[in-house]
Formats: structure tokens, sequence, C-alpha cells
């Protein structure tokens, strides 16, 4: 029970609260933080479909407890009963924000501006909002420019956290723990599904994959995928392209032949000579289109006109010309080619799966595929209830879903 | 170069000692243990069908390290230049041996009596040598009785470690480390072909599997596998067994439906479900000819006539009738299970699978299957370069090998 | 919304249902397993403090799916809003229960009989509910009788899930997911206070350690343990005991020096020799008295008067002479030594760490330690919100905690 | 034996060819790739301190795959018997070489110009040689230029593989396998020990660092290392960079409060917090400088004059100023703060640990310390001999290193 002596403040939350372990979540923060609450109001959904509705007063010891307190609750879905607008700041300089600046979460957020509630754009996590003529949105603080109006403090923002959905048919399965003991099968079904409901839907399927495609033997697989239609946009680096060209150059990875299980001789310079005869080339387009690739997930997908994203690394080979050395060009051009995507598939990458993670708004679902469940867990820790994990061998998962698809 | 002053012995040694990397083993154990070495005399293999052979002084500070030396180098096929008897000393109560038995390795052993180097029979890790009057075999210290004549101390016995054979068609595969980058269906296919070799060569195939065999939709494939004579002993412990039949019964296992991935109501009472209706039919074997159990990797066992030995554990729930509740006789019932196999296929069970790494002779092939790469690599370590591990899932794995056997 | 046309029921919970999920449970598990709910009425906790209660009617498209979803319920603490007395059958053979019998979770539990709500004595999960003279409590499968009186279906039972705490000093740290990115400190000093805490309260701790314990050098370690009266109760199997005295009689672990972290000659032989040492002396205590045994986590125990119950299993060398062959036996002696501990605290031990969790009821928590997250989700997974997991090296964490009990 | 209608050659190695395992590796290679052996002569040395020689005739089925098999073998130490002057051509364009160029290993390697054998300078893995006024050096790819001559084919090159030394008292360490079932504190010492002999003989220590170190609780621990002049270079990213300033200005590391190891309020947004207040001061110098940070890794190797190094990859978030954003600076950046080390600590992070080691030539001994046994298995995997990994807790490492380097 809220102390009379301490400050304290009042805020309303609404929609699936207890499906979506929101109450849950809003009672614990306060009484984990050290405050107390008083449940003023709280009208429950009595069917599935109806909302529920909390009012909610809270208190803490003192007045920076209280606003700390009140910020960890916007992401939970709760604001000011009494509604402001939203303040704005003036950035002072280049690439910085205001110190007291709102670093946003990658849910659905509105910006009370002028007493009107407005939508921001381009959601991601851990941007900036900025005020313009034609709304809000967000923006990575490097993009920030002296001049810009940023919204800050806590007044006047309001986030929808995404509710889950009890009566979608894969509600169970998304709420599934991360486990090696499972029957994979099932889940490549489940996926199977989501990638054909998302082309029905019209919208686009996002593939993000590290190297290990080519080492367990999933690129005749992945070539179907991309035959089928089903691969939109393909995120990776620099790795999967040379081992797919040496793949594709030599029969062999990382210097093994893959039929075999073997290493075969010279085999460990094959990498380096397939990048010196892709650059050679012109690139991996120029190489596909030359005869120099004719097979290959790079082939399929410059063949088939999907876009390839190579973001650099300090690991890297070579690289080859494909390949973005810069990061932040790297990061804006992975941002440009998620805008949209109905559903993201990250096949054995933590590097380019935690980039797009940060990139990503709640409400698109990533499966993640990985025999390594610390990865599985830490992609699926970074997101929301909407990251769906499977501990596999990336080569098998793909020669499931290639025939479970065709 | 040894020591003038120092105690110092001849050792011999003979066969593929570069290959199996004998040579650099015996030389980095004398340095390691503070000993010095002179190589007295080395003919090598001309050729890769040729035996080499050493001829080795060794020294070491005093005629402690010495002895503690020479043993070290008896596994790795050391024996004195100086041929001398074993000595054989009488175990003086029931289940010990005397302080100084000689402990065995799971490599071939031959010890010296009257003059002739005979065989040991029975050979397995952690035993102690029996001399009968057919000759002698390996013992355990638990079936020791006061009387057995046990062989003591280091003389009189030689061990020929296995040998790598490079010409054997899977020489560079069954030198493979753990990976789970690799192609796993070029693996598949080597392990088929091994499974085949095994059986057209008339000797059996063991399968050690835990229940992740179960829960990974592996039992059609594994059945596939019975029905096509690829298993001739399973070897399990309790669970496998009870999720088997939770599967057979009530088509979930953990209580999760394998085919939606999901849970169902009241699924998690499934195996206590299943043990009380396999108990009171009267056991596995009778709950199949009852017509019970209609389906599953016991089903199919029982059907074929492949024996089935289920060694319990503290985890057990239950436990089955058929689970054999003392862990002296498992193993007991395990090794003669073992007796003579060609082939061990581990399924997911670190447990068991270490149980019978530590009854297996050294000429057994194992193959690991896990998609935990620390289960692999402990299995592996254990035995010597006979175990091929496979980081995989274990239910994919079944399907591909099922298709490859086909 | 029910189907006024589809058979339904009302159920009754109260309690913390909001901090501890159970709301969120119930109103899943209805729609997972295609039932529908109305909210007749729900009085929420205003404060921490207040208690919740919820009334809710459920319908199902059949009785026999009625009848699962409601039995589903129950461990999430819903009971009938009408009451009736728990229907109880006779067994009618030994070892086994009708087939409708009542699997237990290991949460509290309460039986109606003749109108009177009793508590259930002996709580643990998978057993049976059998009514006596004196009232009702816990029995295995096994421990079954004929003639024995067993609560059958799902009338008159009723199951008081655990709450959790929000109150409770270590609430947000009981919540923390596995995760190897912690600070191991911290950690530790949490667990320092609550084996502080136990004590205090005049409850006991029991230890369940496998021979990691001794490989990572946590002997000395354990042992102040020990001496500073926070080890109430050890429980293994026989390999820590084997391990313990070979590096008491060697120094070494495994045959590895555990100061040099190098292999010594014949080292390989050492736990053999320890097995057969401590076996000529006539098992572990007569070791210690007789002096074989002079220090390491055994002669510890013995000394202080520490039970130790070590359960064998079929990887064991040897066994000890006090090693438990039946495993039968050994849970029985598990769960008598368990009987009102107030703390267990799991070192790399999956195998015994599983057993024990079997046999606990939820209120007891259980710490994990285990380098590997796999082991530590497993066995956080089995239980409830009851089991903290530390990933982290088990002779670092031993060090820590002796450091901090000092 | 070789066919006397095979094409073959015949091929010389020295040195410590059977501990370094090189005489195994040899003959494993002719003969999994199809070859045949002769040993012309063999001269084993006699003792530990002498080299052996080997002159061996080679076969294969046709000259492309004796070429093949010829090249495969340099690596191991073998060079033609007949001594002919590399072959050196001419670079047709930037950034790529001639088809045919040879790609290096990261062994100290010579090339045979105009009858003299000289020293290649900059040893490095996976790149071309070119040969210049003053000798030959190691040139990655994308550094060649029009017109540079580049070492191409198989002729009058010779590589000098490490030679193990079994002198060397960490030998047997060095030769561990990865194992978490190891008594840290031991291997910590040895580690120590190697740090202070590096000081000792003037060499440098080169850290490599990811976020973990933070997490974990390492920053006082790695403080005084850098205080104790233990650290003369820190390699890192983005990340290492954010969250040490997130701890020195908001005590939180992730938003997880290091001490009581729970989440703060709002503690989410510290990270974005931090790069925005350091990126406001300038940077991580400037933020020293003016006092805006005043502990922490940062701090201290600021304060030191370590010089840092943070590599940009696309999972950043900010970045920070200092982050060089550009993978191929940073590579370079790198590599100038690594040359001449003598030895590398790699902390919990695989993608920089593997860009370094792609850097380092094959005398550096590197120790690679993560809680997961894959990373320190692929890290050992791409080096030689030269890697120690240690499965442990990064933060009760760093402690324990510190205790022992008081």
């Amino acid at each position: 029970m809220p102390h009379a002596a301490q400050p304290s403040g009042t805020v309303v939350a609404e929609g699936h609260l207890i499906d979506s372990q929101l109450l849950t979540g809003i009672f614990d923060l306060v009484i984990e933080r050290g405050g107390a609450f008083e449940v003023l109001a709280f009208a429950i959904g009595r069917t599935n479909d109806e909302f529920s509705r909390l009012t909610l007063k809270i208190s803490a010891p003192d007045e920076a407890a209280l606003t700390s307190l009140l910020e960890a609750l916007i992401p939970l879905g709760c604001h000011a009963a009494v509604e402001e607008n939203a303040v704005v700041r003036v950035a002072d300089r280049d690439r910085t924000a205001p110190e007291e600046f709102y670093s946003t979460t990658n849910q659905r957020t509105q910006v009370r501006l002028d007493g009107r509630w407005i939508d921001v754009g381009r959601q991601r996590m851990d941007a900036a909002i900025v005020v313009t003529e034609a709304g809000a949105e967000c923006r990575k603080l490097r993009d920030l420019r002296s001049g810009d109006r940023v919204v800050c403090g806590l007044a006047g923002i309001r986030v929808m956290p995404e509710f889950r959905d009890r009566d979608r048919a894969d509600f169970a399965f998304m709420s599934n723990d991360v486990s090696s003991e499972r029957r994979v099968e099932a889940s490549v079904a489940r996926i199977a599904r989501m990638m054909r409901d998302v082309k029905a839907g019209g919208r686009r399927i996002a593939f993000v994959a590290g190297p290990v495609l080519v080492h367990t033997g999933g690129v005749p697989y992945f070539a179907r995928l991309v035959r089928g239609g089903f691969v939109d946009v393909l995120l990776s680096g620099n790795a999967l392209a040379v081992h797919d060209a040496e793949f594709a150059l030599f029969n062999t990875s990382l210097g093994v032949d893959l039929d075999a299980g073997t290493p075969v001789a010279g085999g460990h310079r094959h990498h380096m000579r397939a990048i010196n005869i892709v650059n050679r080339a012109g690139g991996v387009a120029a190489a596909v289109r030359s005869g120099v690739l004719s097979s290959g997930v790079m082939f399929e997908c410059v063949r088939a006109g999907v876009p390839i994203v190579l973001a650099g690394s300090v690991r890297d080979d070579g690289p080859l010309a494909d390949t973005i050395t810069d990061i932040v060009e790297a990061q804006d051009r992975y941002a440009a080619a998620l805008e949209g995507v109905g559903l993201v598939i990250v096949l054995s990458t933590m590097l380019h799966g935690i980039g797009v993670g940060n990139m990503l708004p709640a409400w698109v679902p990533v499966v993640c595929v990985d025999i390594n469940p610390a990865v599985v867990t830490k992609l699926a820790d970074r997101g929301s209830s909407q990251t769906i994990g499977l501990v596999t061998d990336v080569g098998l998962f793909l020669h499931q879903l290639a025939g479970q698809l065709a």
C-alpha cells in the first residue's frame, strides 16, 4: 500500500494485460524497485477477446525513485493517468542527444504533441525520438544533427507492448522455451507454415546466415528456397560469401570436401583463392554474370534478383569487393533491407543476428536456428516473445525445410 | 641422453609407431615425467605397410621413478627388452586385490607365464588380470575371490595398442575432431557404410540410447533400423522405455504432443500412467504380447527378438518392472550383451555411454551422436581413437540414417 | 466465452495469482487446450500483501476434454467451486495403482475426505496418494501394496502452488534466468546469505555433488564448509568418493596432479588402487577411523558426523563398499536424508541433481551450480521457480563461498 | 610404396619431427590424398635435443595430384630435395594476386631468390608473399598493388613449423586439451608465470577482451593488472568500452547492478546514455581527462598510457567516437598493435579473438579464456599448438590472476 507520506503518481494500462504477463510485470517491478502500489481499479477481460484495464497508484521513497519507477513502467504499457505533452529539446551538436533524451524500446510508441498522440515512425530500440514537420520518428544517436528536436524525459510517451495472441495457431509454439530435446520435424513444419503465411500476406522474408550454412551442407537446400521464392533478402557477412564461392569453385568448405567429409590437398588455401578469383572478376554479381560462379547461395540470389548485404567484421579474410567494410554503412544497409519484412530467419550467426535484432520492431517474428543453445538463448533474450529458437543442425534444418516447402 | 649415474632400463616397441603417434607419445612421456631417453635403434617402416621397430634406453632419477615410467609406457606398447615372467600373487580376501595388482587398459594385453606369452581374455579397462587353469582373463575387483591368482607389478605384461590403419576407407573420417560445423549427411553416409560392413562381416551392432531418441521424434526411424536388422542389442535405462511407452500409449513424450510440438492436457502425468500400465501388464514383453504396447522402440525390439537391457539409475521414475535396479547386475548384463559386438552406436546418453565405454575393448569402434559437443568430447576422451563423434540432433540423425540404409 | 452448448464447469482459485503468474497460466491453458472461459468474478489484491480471488467458468468441446482441462488446472491452484469428496479405490495388486490414480505434483496438496480437507504428507512429485488411518500421504507406485486405498480421479483434490514472495530479499535474484554473463561474486554472496539464514532458522542444508568437485580443486574449500557446519548431509555417487580417495591417497584426480595440472606416471591406475585400498580397509568410515584416509571430502564428513549417501550407477568403477548398488534402496535413502531440509545445493551432477529434484517438495529452494548452462537449465526446468542456477566453475565457486562464509 | 609408373618427387624435412607430430602428419597426408611414399632415409634424433632428418619419395596418380600433395606438405616442413628458386609474377591489377599466388600459413617461411634462402617478413596466415628490394614479406591481398612482385606456385618455398619444445616448463600444460573439469587455480598459476616471464624478457602482453569482462565483475581485477604493468595493449570492440563506461557512470552493466545482481530502474537505457555522455565529452580519452570517466578499464588504460584499439561490428550500439568503424582500418590498427607481442590473452570474445588469431605468427602463444568450451575449441583449432584454452568464468579468472600477480 503506498505510503501516504511518499511521493506518488497514478498510471493506467490497458490491453491483454494478463496473457501478456504485463500485469505481473508491472506489480513485480514496483516491488523490486522498492515502491508500493494500490490498485485503484481493475476491470478484467471476461473472455479471451476482451481487454483488461488497470488504474494503479504508485509511491516511492523519493521523487527521483518515483520518476525512475514510472520510466521503467513505460515499456510495460503504463502511461500517466493525467496526459501531458512530450518535452522536446533541441540538440546542440551533431551525433549527440540532450542528456535526458528518451531512449526507445522496439515496441510501438506514441508521443503526445500539442494534445494529440501520434505514432513514432521507424520504430527500433536504443534510438532517440526526433520530432519533424511530418511527425516523429526513431533516429540513432549518430544520425542526430544539431538543431534536431529530440523528445526528452518521460512525459507524453506511451508504449504499446506487443500482446501475445492466444488465438494464433502458433501461440503455444511461440511460447516454447529453447531446448534441444524437441522433435525438430514438428518445429520445421510450423516454420514452413509461417513462411507460406507471410508470403501469402504479401510480406517479405529476410534470411540472416553465417558460413555454417555452407559447412553443414545447406547450400543445395537453401538454393531451393531461393528458387521457390522464399528468400526476399539475404543479410550476412564476408565469410558466407567466401565459403560459398569456395564451395562453388572447389567443392570444398574450409578446405574440407563436403561429400567425403575429409580435407583435400591444398584445401586450406581455397578460401583465399576464391576471394582472389571473385575479386578479379569484379565482385560477386560480375562473377555470376561472367560465369565464374555458376552455383551456390550467391549465384542463386544474384540470378533470382535477391538483394545480398554483406557486413564486414574484424575477422574477415580478404574481404570480397562486395563486403561493406564500414559498419555504420553496413547497419544502414541492413536496416533499409529489413524495412517492412514480415519474418526473419537467422541461421547460425550470433553476430549478424544480434545486429538485425537491434533494428527490428518488436512485432516482426524472428526464427533463430543454431546448434548451440547459448546462441539461441542470447538472441531470444534480446527481443521479446517474438523470437522462436530451434536448437539443431543448420544443414539438416534446411534439408527438412526445403522438403516441407517443396 | 640418459644419465650414466641414473637407474635405467631398455624397452622395445614395434608396429605402426608413427601413424599411431606412439613414437611421439613414448618420447613425450619420458620427458614429461622427468626421465631421459636414448634411441638405441630405430628401423622405420619404409612404406605404409611396414612396421617400425624401436629400441630405447630410458633413465630416471631413482628406481621408483623408473618403475613408474616403465609402467606408464606399457599402454604405449613398450615392453622390457629382457623378458620376464609375470608376477602372480594370491588374493587374500574376496572383492579386493593385492595392493600392487596390475590394473588393465582396454587394449589387447598379453601376460608371460612360464616363459610363454598368452592372450588375456575378456579385455576391458580397470580390471585385474586373473590367471586361471585355462589362461588369463580380466576380472573386475568386485568379482575377485580369495584364492584368485592375480597378476601384480609390471613384469611380464605386454600391451598391443590398436594401430590406426591408414588404408581403411574411414581412416580420415575416424580421425576427425568433434565439430558441429560439419556436413552431417556425409558423416551419416559413412556410418551407414560401417553398419553394412559390420553386418556383412557377421558381427553385431549394439545401440545405446537415451530418451532423447523419443523426444526428438526418432522412434519411427529407429523402428526401421530394427526391422532392417541393424539393431542387435539395445542398451538403455528406465527413461527410454518409459517415454517410449508414453509415446506408444498417449502419443506424447514428457507430455508434449510430438506432432504439434505442444503440451497436452494432463500430459505431465502420462509417463507415470505409462509405467503403471506396463507394470500392470507384467512388464514390457508381456505388454507387447498382450497388445497393450503396439508400437515404438520396445515393441519393435520385442517383436524382432532384439534383447533390451535397461539399467536403473537414481533419477528413475517407477521404475518399470524390466529395469534392473541393481547396478552391479546391470553392468554384468550390459557386458554380456556386448560380448563380441562389432560396432556400438551411442545416441544421446552420457550415463549409459560411459558405462558401455568402460566395458569395451579398444578395438570396437564407437559412434557417439549428441547435440551437446561436451558429451561427444567426454565420450571420445575416454576411449582411444576408436570413437567417432557427431554433433547433431538425434531425431534428424536417425531420419537420415534410416534413409541411407533403406 | 464458453459455448452455451458445450459442457462446462466452474473453478475457484485464490492467492497471489498475479505475481505467481497463475492467472496467466490458467487463461493460457484453457485456450491452448481448445477450451473457453468466462470470468464470473475477480477480486484483485489491492496491495502486494492481499490475495486475489478468481471464479471462472470453463467450457470444452466434450466431457473428456473438459475433464482433462480441469485436471490440468489443478496444479495451478484451481479447484471445483462445488466441493466433493475424493474418490478412493483399492489397489488390486502390489506395486501398481488403479489406472485412474491421481499422480501428484511437488506442490502442497490437500484431499477432501468425509467433507474435510486434509493435508497430504510426504509431498513429492509423481506419486500416488494413499489414504491411511492417520490421514493421506504420497507413495511411490512401487511402494503400493494390494489393499492400499488410492485417491483416483480429480474430485476432492486441491493444490496450493508455491507463491512467489515479492517481499523476500532474494525475490529478484530467484527470478533470474540462467546466464554465464553474470557477476558470480554477487550471486555467491546471496547464496552465502541464504545458507546462513537456513542454519539460523534451525534447518539443514543438503549438498549434492559430483566428482567435478574434486577435479576442479574444490576439496579444501568444501572441507571448510563441512568444518563450518554448513553441510548437513552429502548426497552423491560412487565417483565423488573414488576421486576424493584418489586425491587423498595420491594427490591426483583422474591421474592428474591438481597442483601441477599435469598427469603423473601411472596415474590412470590411481582410482582403481584407491577403490581397492578403501575396500580393503572395510569402506570409507573404516578407512577414516584406521587412518587410511586422512584428508578430503569423505574424511571431513566422517569426522564431522555428516551422513553420506552414495547412489550407484551403471558407469561406476568398483564400486566402493559404501556405494548403494540397488537404486531403489538408494532413492529411499536419499529421500530419508532429505526429509525436512531447508536448502539443497547441487554441484555439477545432473544425474543426482535430477534424482533429488524428483523427491523434493516445491517449497525447498535448490541452488544448482554447473559450468554447463544446459545442465542448469535442465535442473531448473524440472522444478518450479524454486531453482537458482549459477553457471560457473565449481572449484572457484567453492573457493568464493568458503571465503564468504568464513 | 610409390608406383614406378606414377609421377614422383623427393622431399626433405628436418627438425623435431617426432615430438611435433610432423612425421605422423606427413605420412598421414600422403595416404589420405591417395599417394604413396617410400622412406629413402631417416635419421632419428637419438636424444630429446637432437633433430631428426627424413628423405621421402612420394608418388601420386597424376601430375596434378602430385603437385597438390607436395603443396600440402609444405606447411609440415617438407621442401623439395632439389632446390629451385621461387617463381615470381607481377600483379596486373590492384588488390588481387596472380591466380597461382602462394597463400601463406602463419609459420616461419623462407623463399629462395637468386639461389639464396631469405626470411619472409611480417609473417601471418592467408597472405601473399611480395618480393621487394629489401627482401620478401607477407602482404594481404587487399594491399597488393599493380606491379607488385608476387611469389607463385610452390617452388623455392620452405616452411619451418613451430616445434613443440618438450623441455619447456609448460610443455605438458600447453598440450592439454580443453576441459571444464580442471582445477583452474593451477592453470592460473601457470599463466601468471608465463606473464611474468614474458615481461621479464622485455616483451609485451596484449589483451583481447569482450564485454563479458564487465558483466562478470572483472573490472577491478583487470584494473590491477593494468596498474601492475601487465597490459601493454588492449584490443577490443565497441561493446567493452560502452559497458565499461556504463559501469563507471551508473554502476550497472546491461542495466544490472553488479553488486546486487539485479536490474535497476531505467537500467536498460544506461548503455545508450553512457555512449551519449562519452561522445559529448569528445571520446574516451577526453572523457578521462575531463573527469567524466573516473574508473574502469578505459580509465585505467588511458591513465597508464595503454593503447586501446576498438574495432567496430555490425551489432554495435552508438558507436563510441573511438570505435573504428571501417574494419579494414581496424585490422590494420590491430596488426600494428600486435607487432612483436610475446603473449596474447583472449577473454570471452570469439569475434576479436579470431581476428587476432588471423594476424599472429605461429610462435606467439595465445591464452583463451571463455566459459563456453566451443569458443575455446574454435580458437584453439585455428592456430597450432600455440593456444592454451581455459574453460571458466572470466570474472573469477581475473580475480585469481590479479591475486597471483599481486
